[in-house]
This record gives C-alpha cells, sequence and structure tokens, in this order.
C-alpha cells in the first residue's frame, strides 16, 4: 500500500493449516480491521500460512518490515503444531523463556503440577511484554511492533483489548455508504469513477449484490477529513441522480 | 510450503479493499481450498491486498511463481477501483483486448449498446483463455498458472465449475476427526505429539473449542495414504486413551 503522509498501517498474519484447508472459517480478520480503524491505523495486507516454520518466519520479516504494526493470530497453544512463539522468536534472533507471570497463573489453575505441554504456553521471546488475556489460558505477547495473539476468536477478540491502547494511530477514517437499488454497477461506474478522481485522497469503492430480494451496489465512501467525506457524498448523490438512476438511499454506517 | 514429491500446490489472492476494512468478510478462501482439495491441490498460502496496482502485481508474481496454481478473487467488475485485469496483464507483460464473444453476449444482453465501464469487463490479457461464468456477468480468465475470477460468492463458485477440470492435481487428501470432549489441548498435547512423529508424512491438527456447551478439541488427521491415516486415527485414539481421556469420538469426515 502507497503509504501517505499520517497514515500508520499493520499487517496481519493468520497462522494454521485449518485456514488454508478450509476447514475453519476465519473471521479474525474482520475484527482485526474494525479494531484497527477505531485506532486509526489501516489494515494494508493479509497473509495466511501454514504451521510450518519457515513459511511463518518469511512472511513475518516481510509484514514487519514494511508495516508500522503487525498482528498474528494462531499457533499459541499446547500442541506441537503450535510454532509460532518459536518461529517469532527466531525471526527476532532471541529465545524463548518461561514467563514467571505465566507459569504461576498456571500453578494456580492446575494445582501446582504442570505437564509439559502446558508449559510451552509459558515461553515467550526476550524482550517481549504480555498481551492480557481476560477469557482463558495464557496470555499473547508483543515483540517490537508485533502482536501475538490467538487463534481461537472469542480469545483473539478478548486480546485485542490490550493492543489498541498501545497503537499509535493517525487520524481515523471516516466511512459513508450510499445504497443503489435496481442499477447494475455498469450504469454507476461512471457517476462513481467522477467524484473518485475528483476526490483522490479518498477511497470509493462498489459492493454489488444480487439475490431474490433484488439487485444493486452498496458506494463506499473513505476518507480522513470529515468535511470532504460528506462533500464527496452529497456529489455522488448528485450525480447518480444526474445519470438517472432513482433508488438511492444514504445510510450512515 | 515445503513442497514433497507430487503434492501439487496454489496459493489464493484476495483483492479488495473491503476485505482489508473489515466491510466484508471473506468466504472465498474456504470454498476454493475445499475445492481445490477435490483434486488433490493442496492450497499452500493466501495474501489479501488492496485494490493498487503495484501491490496486485508484487503479490500475484510471488505466487505465481511459487505455486502450480494461483486463484485470485475480486477486481473484474465494471467501476474504477476493479484493476485485477490490468494488473494481471502488466504482471505478465502482455496488453489487453477486448474479447469478442464477451462483448457479442453484453451486447445481446444490453441490446447492442454497451457503455464504456462495462465494455472494460470484455477485456482479457492477450494469451488468456475464458472461465465460464454460469451465474451472472462476464467470465473470468485464465492466462498461465493464473485464474482470475470474481469476488461476489456466488459467482466465483460458479466459476470454480470451469477450475477443476483444468487442474492436474496429486494424489488427494484423506482426512480424519477425532472428536474429544471434556478434556484441554493441554492433556491431549503428549499423545497427539506422539502420533504426528511416528507419522511424519501426515499432517496432525487439534482445534479447539470452548463454549457454554462444554470445551474439548477436535484432532484433524491428514494424509495422502489411506492405510497410513487409518492406521494413523486407530493409534491417537489408544493414545488418548492410555493418557486417561475418556471422552473420544471418531467422527467421519
Amino acid at each position: 500500500m502507497a503509504k501517505a503522509a499520517g497514515v500508520v498501517t499493520a499487517g496481519v498474519l493468520i497462522i494454521g493449516d485449518e485456514i488454508l484447508s478450509g476447514r475453519t472459517q476465519d473471521t479474525n480478520l474482520g475484527d482485526i480491521a474494525r479494531r484497527l480503524a477505531v485506532h486509526g491505523v489501516d489494515l494494508a495486507e493479509a497473509r495466511t500460512v501454514p504451521d510450518e516454520t519457515a513459511e511463518i518466519i518469511a512472511a513475518l520479516n516481510a509484514l514487519r518490515a514494511r508495516y508500522d504494526y503487525v498482528i498474528t493470530t494462531g499457533g499459541i497453544g499446547p500442541t506441537h503444531d503450535d510454532i509460532t512463539a518459536d518461529a517469532v522468536a527466531e525471526a527476532f534472533g532471541v529465545a524463548l523463556y518461561e514467563h514467571p507471570d505465566i507459569l504461576a497463573a498456571m500453578q494456580a489453575r492446575w494445582g501446582g503440577e504442570v505437564n509439559a505441554a502446558r508449559r510451552r504456553m509459558a515461553r515467550i521471546p526476550e524482550g517481549g511484554e504480555l498481551v492480557k488475556n481476560p477469557v482463558q489460558g495464557p496470555p499473547g505477547f508483543l515483540i517490537g511492533n508485533v502482536f501475538v495473539l490467538a487463534g481461537v476468536p472469542a480469545i483473539m477478540r478478548g486480546m485485542l483489548e490490550d493492543v489498541g491502547w498501545r497503537l499509535n494511530g493517525g487520524a481515523t477514517v471516516i466511512s459513508r455508504t450510499v445504497l443503489v437499488e435496481g442499477s447494475g454497477e455498469g450504469e454507476i461506474a461512471a457517476p462513481l469513477e467522477a467524484v473518485a478522481k475528483a476526490h483522490k485522497a479518498m477511497s470509493l469503492g462498489s459492493y454489488p449484490f444480487f439475490g431474490p430480494q433484488g439487485y444493486g451496489s452498496n458506494l463506499v465512501l473513505r476518507g480522513r477529513d470529515a468535511d470532504e467525506v460528506e462533500a464527496a457524498t452529497a456529489e455522488l448523490i448528485a450525480a447518480l441522480t444526474a445519470a438517472g438512476i432513482a433508488r438511492i438511499t444514504r445510510v450512515e454506517a
């Protein structure tokens, strides 16, 4: 993504064979994107890689060099395929150590005896700090500009609560939606493009839908300047109307 | 992904600001993964990029060099942000041309007059061939090892029907699932790892769940040799039982 001045960016790294096999539907990407937007951080790219150390390291190094922040999901449980902490430590060239607070919480929970598999989850890279897990199980961690979170959606969302306040975000993005019904994108394209060209600092997109209930498109206008977003929305409605499109609804979202 | 002999791989490139903003939930990745598996093709990596030419080209070139096949979704409509065909042509160093069959179908549908926005959708790269769209709108295309499909899920799924027969797949992957209830991953990890180590050609994963209805994990065994998958499944059940885990159900999926 071409990085404009004042824009803060993030990349997401989704780790897990189960996503790539189609067994599990990822929903974390959208949750992260919406949370980042609140803090003025643009999600610029996402990659999904299998549970393989070399793949995780290569993707992580590419993303952390390029974006202000990286958020990883998955691979921090106790089983043999949970290799994210090891891979992140290797990417940063540091060792893992057993964090005393995590181990103490595990001992409290399991009565002093913590088996080897669970102890693996107590390890974080040297130089890392903890990301609280208010849901269940051990915490995530932050090292450098990389937040390492769980893959289970409910746990990942809980951990995000401890991520947001640490982000130095840019101006937040404001979006407006104009719903067009009964017209196809082929009719919408020209007026939409005219408005997009007049507002190059903004992003205008068309997201068509069709089905038994009818067809049309949601036109989404995004920008950082509230006055410009407002003006462009009015211009778009005027341009659509001038093009003979009748069923236009402004949606406040 | 370390490519084993006889394994055929694919990468997926998801194109669209709407996925990265969290506005739209991608479901195409899972649909593609499951369809590829039927044809013996492993989905090895996925990337999601914004509607920006340079980003699309960089990701496409990385994926097409590395995997046997690439499938892209999104950005082939008529609006100004639909730049996938242009980016793919540029990545291959060829020009776009108006395909006569697509233009003829458009003229038949819209009575001879096709506006400029719609004509954009009639363009495919030189050397490409069409991928049928049985649902709605113009077709996708194949160039080199890259299939370029629509982003709207219903249309994308329709186009996949014209993709599968063109894939030279490897041996298909067989999977078995062992459901464990009332035990956490911390107890499951050791027996699971023992079986995983004894079957290095296979992939064994643990996918935990928890909620009001209880907790546990789905243990998924995947491999290309039916006898080995069967043997490993029996070994895993025996190892879990030996570890004192009681609620084990073999799921035929």
